[in-house]
Formats: C-alpha cells, structure tokens, sequence
C-alpha cells in the first residue's frame, strides 16, 4: 500500500531589502508553498518570484493571508475590528495571490492562514466562519489547509470546501485533539524519531497519540514544515527521507 | 447622429477611519469608477463597498493603482526602484481588484494608472511600457485608460490593448497634445461654458484645440471628472446634463 | 469660591491628504489638546501645525500615542506582543511629540493614551505599569492623564507622576467608578442638560454619581471634549458656556 | 603626531522580525552608530537596543533619517512633495532617536542623513538647507555628518552647525571632489591596500586623490564602515587595524 503526504511550508516571508527564510532551499524538500500576502510579510516581488520557484520545481502555490501587521509578523492578535473588514482583507490578500499565480502560469490551490489569525480561528467559531467565507468567495475550489479538531476545519466543511488535514510532526497533541498550548511542557517534540513516529502513526495508522493517551482519529493530507527554525532545511530534508524510507510518496494535496 | 462617452472618476479612496469624495453622490454621475487599489489610497473594505455601489448603479469598475505611498497618496514621485518590483506591484493591485469585483459578480473592465505614476508613464516609454505590461499580463482584455498623445497611449496601443481615450474638460492642451503644465497661466479652465465648448469639440468634431492655436485629432472615450474639488458633484451634474442636452450619450466605454 | 477645569481633546489626528476633525474650531474652546503621535493617526506635518496651533490659542499639548495601526485608527485592541516592544513604541511617540513642541517653543505638558490602548490599560494592571513606566522614562515631569478608578490611575500615582483625573459629560458611571460599557443601555448621556449636571456634580461637589445609585469621590481636573462627533464643536461650545456661567474656570491642568 | 579618526557605520537597521546587518560584532570595530529611525528601517525597539549596545561599546549614536520608505528601504528617490513635509519627517525622526538616547543615558550627538535623501541633498541646495535647518531646530549642538565638496557640507557650514567630514576608504573621487558615481568604472575600490591608501592620504595628508589626478585639501573626522556587504565585519576589523598600526586613533569625533 502507497499512501501520499504533502509537505508545506510558510514562503515568500521576505519584504523589500528584509530577507527571511532559505526559501531557495526549502522549494526542493517542500510539495506546497504557503506564500505571504503582503499583510503580515512578503511583497509583490518576493510573492512573483516565490510563484516562479514553485513552478519549476513542480511545488503547489497557496495563499497565506493574515492580519495587516508587518511589524508584529501577523504574530501579534487583532481584535475589535469589524468582522466585514477582517473579510474584506483577506478576499484582497487570497485575489491578489491568485491573480499573481496566474500571471506566472500556475494555478493557486490552496489557502492557510498565518499566525495569530490562525491560531484565533481554529477556536473561535465566527472568526472561521469568516476565513471559510473569504477563500469560498474568491474561489469554491480552493483548498483550505487546517488542523483538524478545530472551528476552521469544521467551518469549511459545513460550507463545502475541500479541507486539507494538517499535522506537526514536532507538536504534541492535546486530548482534544489541538496542539498542546506552547506554554506547557511537553508541547514541542525535539527528538527526530519521536517526530518520526508521531507521523508515521498519524499518517500510516490513522491515529493521533495525544498527551493524555488516547488514540484519535484522524486523515493527514499535509505536514507542516517549519522554515524560519535554526537548521530548518536539514530537518526537513531528514524528514522526509525518513517518510520516504517509510513507503510513504511526498506530493502536493491538489495539482496547481 | 449619436455619440456617447464616458464620464469617469476616481473613487474609493477613503481608509479605515478616513473618509475622502463624496463616492455616494457621484456615482449617480459618472459610468465609470476607478478605484484606488489600497497603495496609495483605499482599503479592502472601501474596494469592495464601492465596487458594490458601482454594480448597483450600473457604473464601470477600474482598478486606479499607483504608488505604494499612503502618505504622499500617490502624488509623490518616487524613482530609483528596479522596473521588476514596480511592475509586480501593479499586477498585485489590479489582481486584488479584479477579485474583488469578482466576489461581487461585477466583471472590471479597466485600469487607469494613478498620481505621479501616471504623470511619469506618460512622458516616459519605459515606464509606460512596464505600465501596460503589468495590465497585460493580468488580463488581456482590459482597456488601458490614457491620455493621447502620451508615452501610455502608445504603449497600450503597441501592445495590442484596447485604450480608451481620454479628454479633460477643466485642462487647456498644448500643441503637442498634452495637458498644459499646471505652472503655467491658463492651464486650468474655470469656465463652466468654456470646459464644455472644448468637450464638445473633441467630441462632437474630433478636434482638440490647442494653446498654440492648433486642432490636433481626436477620438475621446472617457472625461475625466473630478471628485475632490469643492463643488465637484455639482460640476459634474451640470456637465454631464450639458452634454446630453446637447445629443451625448453617457455610457460606459465597456459594458462590465 | 472658584473652581477651574480643563477641557481637553484629541486633536492632530489628519493624515497626509486625509482630514479628520475641525481642529481649527476646537482649539478655541479647549485648553488641552492630546495630539496624535504618527502610530494611530496624525504625521509629522500634523504634529506640527497642530502644536503651532495650540501655542498660539494658549492651549496645552500633550502626546497621545497609541498603537501603531493606523488602519484601525487605534481602536483595534493587539495583544501578543513582547512588553517591551510596546513601551518602545511608546517612549518613541512621546519623544517625538516632545520634539515637536520644543522645536516650536512650546513645552509639551502631557500624556494621554489613545483609543484600545488606553481602555486595556485601564483594567489591566501591567499593561497600565508599563504605559506610565514609558511616560516616566521620557520625562517624570509629564502630567499623567487617567480616568479615576482604574489601574492607570493607580499605576500613575504609584510611580509618583502628577496624574490629571479626567472625567465625561456624556457617559454614565458604574457602581465601581469605571465608565458604562457602550455595549449596555444608559452608557451614552445625549442630553445635553443631564450632561452638563453630571459635570457640575463632579466638579463643584466631587461626586461621581453612579448608575446603581453611588456616589464617588472624586477630584476631576480635565474634562474629555470629543472631537469627532457630529456637531462636536457646537456641544463643546454650549458646554463650556454652561460651565462658565457655573463659576467655572477653564484653564489647562499645567502651563506649557 | 597623532592623529584622531572616527569610524560611523549604519546600524539598528532590523526591523520586527527582520533582521539586517551584524550590530554585536560591528558595534566593537566602530566608535560611532548612525540609527535608523523608523522611517526606512529599524523599530523603537530596534533603536532601544542598539543606543544600549553603543552606550555600554562607548559608541556615539547618531540619528540615521531618510524618507518613510520602509518598502525602499531609503533607496528609493522621492520627490513632489511638499519641502514643509519633508522637514517635519525629519525633525519627528531626529527628536525620536534623540529622545531614545535621552531615556537611555547616551547623549546623542550626530546626524547622518540615509540613502536616497543622503544622496539628493549632497547636490540639491534647497535639499540641502532643508536638511540642516531640522537639524539645527532639534538641536544645534548635533553635528551634522556630510561628505566635503557637496551642498549638505556648504549648507551646515553656513548655518553654523558643526560638521564632520565623511571619507570613504572603498569609493574613487572625481576631481569634483565627488564621489565617482557607482554607474562608471573604477568608482568602487575592491583592493583593500588600496583602499587603506587612500584613506591614509586623506587622514595624514589630509588630500582626496581624485580619478583625474587632481589633490583636493580635505579635513576628515569620520570614516564610513558599510555593514551590509559581505564580510563587512571582517573588512571593517583590518582597516581598522591597519589605521591603528599608521598611528591613527580611532575615536568619535564628539563624546556621547
């Protein structure tokens, strides 16, 4: 039996002479690229020639919207706006990606938002009732990228969109089924092969083995890889291998 | 005989708290609404408001980018930047604005650069080049609004786009066809009889008069009307109602 | 016996081509005025002709920093991000308003927070440490502008800065001194009569009375003018009248 | 005899989550810091830091202000607005950066102004006037860093400021006095025997050596170290080795 993950990763982070991230790197270990918007990071440019590397190495394109706050990196909570403006911008953001992956030829696939933002909407009901409404009113056949066990994934397949399942490999899992919360012990895996393993169960078995022991189900589509950690590009290219050693092929989720 | 043109202006250029034009006034006025692009004025609330408000009342939508310059709201000109990041600037705005008229079922039917940046294109063939360029590369079917006699009319025209032309009812015209420095004496006309005569001359007989006595040719599609002037939407309802007393018709020079 | 008030507004709040408030009206009628720092509002062109402004009329200026979230004009609440970064944002305001008012010969007497800022700050006890720590740090001359009841005041008074205890006209009290949400009934005071008796109360008997039937002590020295309402420069007009005749006199909390 | 040069390189130039340039290791090779200021680079908190790092090296901290072109970075030309704007931007960025400093016990004593505005300024009187007359109302004790034979030097002179005169170890003169515009060959000097050459006849001998043979007289108190070329650290740590060993001291030209 073959089974196929994704690898995605946050691209397209520089902004004018502000560099960020090994994006030239990472566009040969990755299957899909989230490329920032120019809200919270990235810029016409960066965002034109991250679509181009993507192209040729074959890497699907996504949107990767956020709050407008290029100071606080999207990192930073936004709240009190009216929901209509939050809507509105994130429409601009996913338009704008799109109309540039057009441009270069190749078709954006997906969405995931960045940041605060979507660390607020995968618990806040409303507010992922937003997101799924912006991506599905710019295009109904975008994917959209989420955990699961959260508000955005239960948002956007209420409102029909196709939902990628995302995991971390270096996160450990909550009973609930979210990211145990960065501030309790426990919450990040640094050991390799424990990363491993938790991948390989979730991905081959099906199952995501959570702090408090249980066993829940899930159905991985993409892993997230993080670029902008010290030796990112070799624990990604070790990763990988290790899937790939693992019977399992690394393609994108959907064909740009 | 019957001859129609188009009355365009510029709108959408409040942000968050700021307000600016009176867009709800004028939008019963015109046929066309360039809309700032959220560089050097709006937002993408304000876009798409006013993309709303166009559809309804049956008015064109143009994506009116410029400059990244909130501050200088497009009037600043800025040099110095590689033609590459100017470029993908363009496509960003005009893309974000062709998917929020999408959003809101109302096709965008052109582009009329902004500012300084137009004021610069339309002496400069590489920049209008780059200018048209950018439009292109989004959507091919677009009309490219310009001036005649300008770096961007010919640019647009070489490229094979459709250009809309356009006249000036407030603006004397030089022998060479273009607007009269505003340094110099007659440059701005303040009569509302004299503003029409020279309407009705590119118009009705295809001529442009000239400060030098000239009668250059001329095939007007859109007037320019202006919307930050006080007493900018009476000027235009006495204009546009002079006009089509005198057997205009005004109607968009593309039908959304 | 005679009692003085202050009376201030937030002033200085345009930016670049966009107007906000008729500041030129108000600053007859105030004595204070808190001028937007360029984060949330206002630039240095702003700043400074506000502050030219202010000196002429003998009215005092203060810096009124906030966010940097000019799109949310500061009313957006952001939350997430590193303390420090927050007080620098803060000390770099205030100094820059400082500037200002000494390049025009006119000493700056105060700070008021803005918007979001200030209404977290007002609950939150660290948030309000770190708000007067950045105000002290710059100068400890600078007056400290708090409403009562609440952890700015508190934190101000703590740090031994002069705190300038600022009440309203038009906004009830809860039974804990703090101002009525806006969300519940009775938070808004429109008439203009009750408005000026819940001054009187405060200012010649030094109670705050409260919805649930309280009276506070309490030892106003500015009233909050708001600027940006509709007909702001006639209520500010009519109430200032209604205080003079009432013995009152209006004078800035500290000379400039 | 001995003689005294300054060494000034450009620093706190990160921003948010973007970083640029090595401070720690640069702040120990140098003996003054142009601070970016916010407009076109660095953050309050990037100010803050670096005014401490130069304080605790016994580094002077010079203001560092260009045109509020974050995008641009500073490099981009501006120009079409009104002068008034401009002064008032500049006077805003001085009195922040001098504010920092005051707040962290570090005497501000330098102006160098960045980039395109550094540029257009050395040749543009009015540009030039503008620049030292913020300057000089902020605080006409800051010395205002210029290269020789340009506007900015002429006009500080004028007004009474005291300037100190900028060399470059790695960039040709014209016999203007100029430098070698970047655009014609010979105008960078990559040897770095050369580069020490020039820069000691300029200091011991106190003579440019121009491209077309001339010997221009020349007073320098300060050396400009780039800090964002590669092995900038390393070139900057032999030429200042190198200084020392011919007997030159390296020391600000004004204690903090």
């Amino acid at each position: 039996m073959t089974r196929t993950l994704d690898l995605n990763c946050d691209m397209g982070e520089s902004f004018g002479a502000y560099k960020i991230g090994d994006d030239a790197a990472m566009i040969d270990l990755v299957s899909s690229a989230n490329v920032a918007c120019g809200f919270h990071a990235g810029d016409p440019t960066v965002m034109r020639n991250t679509v181009r590397m993507a192209r040729k190495a074959g890497v699907s394109v996504g949107a990767h919207p956020s709050f407008n706050d290029l100071y606080g990196f999207g990192r930073r909570r936004i709240s009190g706006e009216h929901p209509d403006d939050l809507e509105a911008q994130l429409i601009y953001q996913i338009a704008a990606m799109q109309g540039m992956c057009a441009v270069e030829g190749h078709k954006m696939t997906h969405v995931k938002t960045h940041g605060a933002l979507g660390n607020m909407a995968a618990t806040d009901p409303d507010l992922a009732a937003l997101c799924v409404r912006a991506v599905k009113s710019v295009d109904p056949m975008l994917v959209y990228v989420s955990l699961p066990y959260s508000q955005t994934y239960a948002a956007a397949e209420k409102a029909g969109l196709q939902v990628a399942c995302e995991i971390y490999a270096d996160r450990s899992y909550t009973d609930a089924g979210e990211l145990t919360p960065r501030s309790e012990a426990g919450a990040v895996i640094h050991d390799p092969q424990q990363s491993l393993d938790q991948v390989l169960e979730m991905v081959l078995n099906g199952v995501i083995p959570t702090t408090g022991g249980q066993r829940l189900p899930v159905e991985p589509a993409t892993l997230c890889i993080h670029g902008d950690t010290p030796g990112a590009t070799d624990i990604a290219r070790n990763l990988r291998s290790a899937l790939e050693k693992n019977g399992i092929t690394i393609a994108p989720f959907a064909k740009p």
